[in-house]
């Protein structure tokens, strides 16, 4: 876990992995992404000024990845997510102190503005007019009636400059992002976290193997032949960021299957730790899976009631957890 | 056209179907959607009152249809759509005095509502501290100088009541929904629109094909078989509004095939108007095909400048090709 490993920039060009090369294979044949640049650009500076600072620094992935399925995109294929679970948790990390690259789905919930559709939003306006004849727009608070406490945290947030939010769409785009994220946490070492909350694609169709134009109906339904995505924990735990505290997440329809294939990415990715849940329950149940433990986090019928977020317990047991990573494995980075 | 037919409810059962009747299939082996009664039941309510008001009403379906590829959904297929012409498409329908139904694809752009992201509305607002310690929220409209007179016409439609806006994500719930708009629509005759301009999948998996759990990675990637959609365009002419002015839209790469296909949907289903538009320009141009003619509507580059919304030269050119055609075809229903 912390022996000294090259620097990102080399580890690229790395093409042995017992768990497989095929991320080495992904990047090869598929470009950066549009606006790429700018935004690994802006997750260095974010990064390399909270770490002057001694901030700790989560990354916080959210939402799903859309896979093309035309060279010119008109169709793809999608992950169910709205994106409740990043966007809560990116809340509760700001108010326990951390800075916070979100990088999440194109219209999945944002932190802050989750708590508004925009159709509220208009509804929750009125105009009044001033004595001068002059019109102003104001919010009627009985609407709206957590908008203060609300909007005091989020100009807090933006003063401090502690959430830089960079937003994707398709898998290639988040692939890449999620490297350049990465790479950009490196120096921060244990103090870093990452929070992979993102509900990936397990598919995708290479390049080759996609018509350039749209599918016409008239040739007859096609067949469609899927590619694994490779699994980047694999070279983030072992190239990208080695010393960081890393958190993935395990979505299952299934009750059989969760636990058991929680504890096999443990051992697989030899990271820190798996959020276990089942899509039914997933808004009230959790269940933390570390290396050496496993425990269920759950709602109960007050917190329920009052629509409580699972995710402020879910925050602050890993707040715990890093801090004592931390202590364990140092200050230190590279 | 103006030939009578049986009332919508026998035509369900109808079998046979020059164009087909896998419609029919559909519905006989997918189950209504939930809250489908109430969606129904609230489509049908405001027909009727703007039927009696003798308002002309338009049915706008918008966004993209997503499709399963699984009994309990994790993973769909989707179609790149953000909505931005059916949602600005309703502003200029609602400006010209109809009613509008708008069956949109949860999270697309609304009416309204589509000039600005959630983001930039907690971005707009500022906190007043008032005399008595009391803190009131405005709008700061150095920030958002549109939103007093956006502000005023969305207040105006809610007033008159002349907007419903009905919610879908899943391609089985557009297409029931789609009939039962079609129902409730069924007795305004030649003063009902549909302005069909939702990226409806041309495919779907069927529900005896589909696993009820989520795919597992480790099964090896999957083989995808896809049924074609049946064309409701088909049912919605012959048998559920029969009499109504019936614009469908056609959205294309392929520049050399739009022409062609567009002219072949009206030939096939024989209804009134499609607009062809080409994927990369569809923002800035379309062409308008009727039964005897077609002609192209572009921006000019001071319109483009301005951001000037093409759809209101859209819905400008169908509320006068409907007018014509409301005199043409007489006022009544059935």
């Amino acid at each position: 876990m912390t022996t000294p490993t090259s620097p990102p920039q080399s580890s690229r060009l790395k093409r042995t992995d017992s768990v497989g090369d095929d991320w080495v294979q992904f990047f090869a044949t598929h470009d950066a992404p549009q606006n790429y640049k700018e935004k690994r650009e802006k997750m260095h500076s974010f990064a390399e000024e909270h770490f002057k600072k001694q901030t700790k620094v989560v990354l916080i992935t959210s939402g799903g990845t859309a896979v093309p399925m035309e060279s010119r995109t008109v169709r793809f294929i999608d992950n169910f997510s709205s994106g409740t679970r990043g966007a809560a948790s990116a809340e509760y990390f700001l108010s326990e102190g951390y800075a916070v690259i979100f990088l999440f789905r194109h219209k999945s919930l944002e932190p802050y503005m989750r708590h508004f559709s925009r159709h509220s939003f208009l509804d929750m306006l009125q105009i009044d007019s001033e004595t001068d004849n002059s019109q102003i727009i104001t919010v009627d608070q009985t609407k709206a009636p957590n908008m203060l406490e609300l909007l005091k945290s989020y100009q807090t947030v933006k003063t401090s400059k502690r959430l830089l939010s960079v937003e994707y769409v398709f898998l290639q785009e988040y692939l890449y992002l999620l490297r350049a994220a990465a790479e950009a946490l490196h120096f921060a070492g244990s103090k870093a976290m990452f929070y992979l909350a993102a509900a990936v694609s397990d598919f995708y169709i290479p390049g080759q193997d996609m018509p350039e134009h749209k599918i016409q109906s008239s040739d007859g339904p096609p067949q469609i032949s899927l590619c694994k995505v490779p699994k980047m924990l694999a070279p983030l735990v072992r190239h990208w960021a080695t010393k960081a505290f890393v958190t993935s997440f395990k979505l299952e329809t299934d009750k059989d299957l969760l636990l058991k294939k929680a504890r096999q990415a443990l051992i697989k990715f030899n990271h820190q730790v798996v959020i276990a849940n089942i899509l039914e329950d997933r808004r009230r149940q959790v269940t933390i899976v570390t290396q050496d433990k496993h425990f269920t986090i759950s709602l109960t019928e007050e917190e329920l009631s009052h629509e409580a977020d699972i995710e402020e317990h879910i925050v602050k047991k890993l707040t715990e957890q890093h801090a004592q990573f931390i202590t364990e494995n140092g200050n230190g980075s590279t």
